[in-house]
């Protein structure tokens, strides 16, 4: 087994450098590998911080798929929660949205570090190399067909890796990102009036399906994690900070707005508290020379709807296996179109988050007759689309996700 | 035949006094008769100015059965071209969206002074009261039980008309509506940083069916009025005035903006040129006492979408049959829902012209990364609802327009 937790000597050299072991480092490196590349994952976070940070927890349809194809779904299909539709909750009405119905598809609850837990066993048995505990500080030569990975371990030893190709998966505060983006690449964006305070409770289960619940004071979404702990969140200002949410307030709040004649949250002790931004980017392109860049990395969509994690999937099953072809033929001809390939769905997705945000959403504005406008205005197409079948189909469409891009051909 | 074109002498009494013969008022006083409640409509232009006037030209389902289940449908349906779907045209990407597979409804283009051509020809047939060149300056005591009308004619003649019951159908710069904001009523607005120029042109047909075309020089609608009559629209500054719009720059950005693969813009001579302002606006309640407030008296929506004038004939079915209750058999219970039973068609309209506004016209900002931001966002969104079955849906049952209110019971 060549699991490192340390960096290795310098001047390795490599196929692929992929820089960072979340959802889309690891997936590239699992996939790469059943294409037969092998791969170096550099990771600056231990393994237990990776492996136990609490983060998003909705797989979409493509993200099942393709861990359960790939080998890495087992525990998935033992212990996830799978859910076939959602309740949306206005001012305590409730409608439900069935996937089922209007997709034939679902999701799953399965938090995303227990996606990489599996990963990093997979990788480890399939002799996969992946470097914790070690930041990539530089890339170098990204322009050339030879790259340079910089990086420092935890324990102050350095070195530079060297690569055919370097994979950017290093998350929204991407260093690789930069040579892109200092390079002439655009990085559109778009920030948000809201954020959201999301904790971690022991509780039972509120309900069987996530609540997004909108009501005047606020949204509030009721998700779950296992049948004791539950993940609540609540409408907030970006500007607030966890100690302005005592847990009085918390409760009287996320009763206010998400119980309904069905349902009344359950309470329980509060393990987590954290605020969580709104904020949407693009870059475009998603590649400069043998440098791409995939997942959070390129791209940063609000919570609303659960798309982030897997819209990093998605762009690693365009890259895969373009990236196996281009290693193995040595033709990097598939590759020019990555960008191209992943933007599309990044910004059908980017359209779905700030969609589903922005309904659900109460936005106090300076003028009070103009805030009244757009709340009944968006109120009533929250009406449409919870109560017309083509309303329903078009969110349970999105929320399910689009078809993958395929990992097989190109 | 009791028509009149001046005002009749001081202190008549009548049950229901009717401001302004657009769509709205002369409707209601058709309605009211078919169930024997006689009125009288005061209009301050000339029975040929309104019948003169171009404005609004689409027809949505209710409003077409409306007119021929109340006898005035046939001259429409002798000469109005029947529409079963629209074309997005994006860039020159043309999608139809096929109404009459996704509602099983159509729209009808018949321009809106030709509705009231008729709807004048059948008042005076039913010796209905309509005093042209009529100018209401005040209304009285409509909080008690006989309100007063005021009024001036063109001749300088003035009286006071009074009525059970006032009916400001006066449009948008209403006088009536200020008795309701002015005491409370709300007034919720929002404005658009767009406006359209209109032309009416002397020119073939371009295409059989309207198209809404967008394009990053803006948007564009190639509309039809006749055979030989066509009216284009194109998105131009809300301060712009028609004589920044030389023909040259007309037909090079109609050309630009909705030409595709399969049509080109006719051209010919242009006879009329307007800009047309964007604003939304909804007045909550529609009524104070015994004074009821119904189509752009009430409310203002986009043009985008084509609602104002159904609208206003939807606001009308909800009030006729309640004020003819009202009226013959002294019980204005049924009355007082009027407002709350209006208003949720009202936000819903809101809501699809300001959503086909937003979707279909390019909006420049200060900050260049949140302009593409949008620009990408927006059409990502535009994409998912030309090419899925349920966006395309969702669209055309909108755009058909919902049910109408039942005129025959309540
Ligand atoms: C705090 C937080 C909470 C979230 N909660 C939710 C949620 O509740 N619901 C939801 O839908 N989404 C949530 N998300 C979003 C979701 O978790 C991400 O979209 C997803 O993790 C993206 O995967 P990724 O692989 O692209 O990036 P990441 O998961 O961020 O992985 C990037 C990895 O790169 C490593 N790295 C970064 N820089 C370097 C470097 N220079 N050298 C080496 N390694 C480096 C990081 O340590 C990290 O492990 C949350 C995100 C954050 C940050
Ligand atoms: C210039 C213009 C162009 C338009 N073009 C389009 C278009 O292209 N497409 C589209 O979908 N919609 C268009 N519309 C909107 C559409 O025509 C209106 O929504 C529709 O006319 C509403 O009908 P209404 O009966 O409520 O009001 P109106 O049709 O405005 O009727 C109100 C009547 O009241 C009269 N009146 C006003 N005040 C008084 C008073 N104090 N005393 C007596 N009479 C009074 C007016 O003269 C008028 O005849 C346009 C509107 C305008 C103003």
């Amino acid at each position: 087994m060549k699991l490192r937790t340390q960096a290795a000597p310098d001047h390795l050299h490599n196929p692929v450098a992929i820089v960072g072991a979340g959802p889309a480092g690891l997936m590239l490196s699992h996939l790469l590998h059943l294409q037969g590349v092998e791969s170096v994952v550099l990771e600056k976070q231990s393994r237990s911080e990776v492996e136990s940070t609490v983060r998003a927890g909705i797989l979409e349809q493509g993200t099942i798929d393709l861990l359960r194809k790939t080998g890495v779904g087992e525990r998935l299909d033992r212990e996830a929660e799978i859910d076939e539709g959602i309740s949306v909750s206005i001012a305590g009405d409730s409608h439900r949205i069935d996937f089922a119905k209007y997709t034939g598809k679902q999701v799953a609850v399965y938090p995303q570090h227990e996606v990489l837990i599996d990963l990093i066993a997979q990788r480890l048995s399939d002799d996969g190399e992946i470097w914790f505990n070690t930041e990539v500080t530089a890339i170098d030569d990204h322009e050339t067909d030879n790259p340079k990975v910089h990086y420092q371990a935890a324990d102050g030893t350095s070195g530079v890796l060297s690569a055919d190709f370097v994979i950017g998966a290093d998350g929204s505060k991407s260093l690789t990102r930069k040579l892109i983006t200092g390079a002439g690449g655009l990085r559109m964006k778009h920030e948000y009036p809201f954020a959201w305070f999301g904790i971690m409770v022991n509780a039972p289960q509120t309900a069987p399906e996530l609540i997004y619940a909108t009501h005047p004071a606020g949204f509030a979404l009721i998700s779950t994690r296992s049948e004791h702990v539950q993940r609540y969140y609540l409408q907030c200002d970006p500007e607030d900070t966890p100690d302005m949410w005592s847990d009085e307030r918390i409760w009287e709040q996320l009763h206010l707005r998400a119980d309904s004649d069905a349902v009344t949250v359950s309470e329980g002790e509060i393990t987590d508290k954290a605020v969580l931004c709104f904020r949407s980017a693009v870059t475009d392109p998603m590649q400069r020379g043998r440098l791409f860049i995939a997942g959070d990395a390129a791209h940063t969509v609000p919570p609303t709807g659960a798309k982030c994690l897997n819209l990093a999937m998605a762009d690693i099953c365009a890259l895969a296996p373009r990236l196996a072809h281009a290693v193995k033929k040595s033709d990097t001809s598939a590759l020019d179109d990555y960008s191209k390939l992943a933007l599309p769905r990044v910004w059908k997705t980017q359209h779905f988050s700030s969609w589903m945000s922005s309904m659900l959403h109460s936005v106090p504005g300076a003028d009070q007759m103009s805030t009244q406008f757009q709340t009944n205005r968006r109120l009533a197409e929250l009406s449409t689309v919870v109560t017309t079948d083509a309303g329903r189909q078009l969110l349970a469409q999105q929320y399910v996700g689009w078809d993958f891009p395929s990992i097989d051909s190109f």
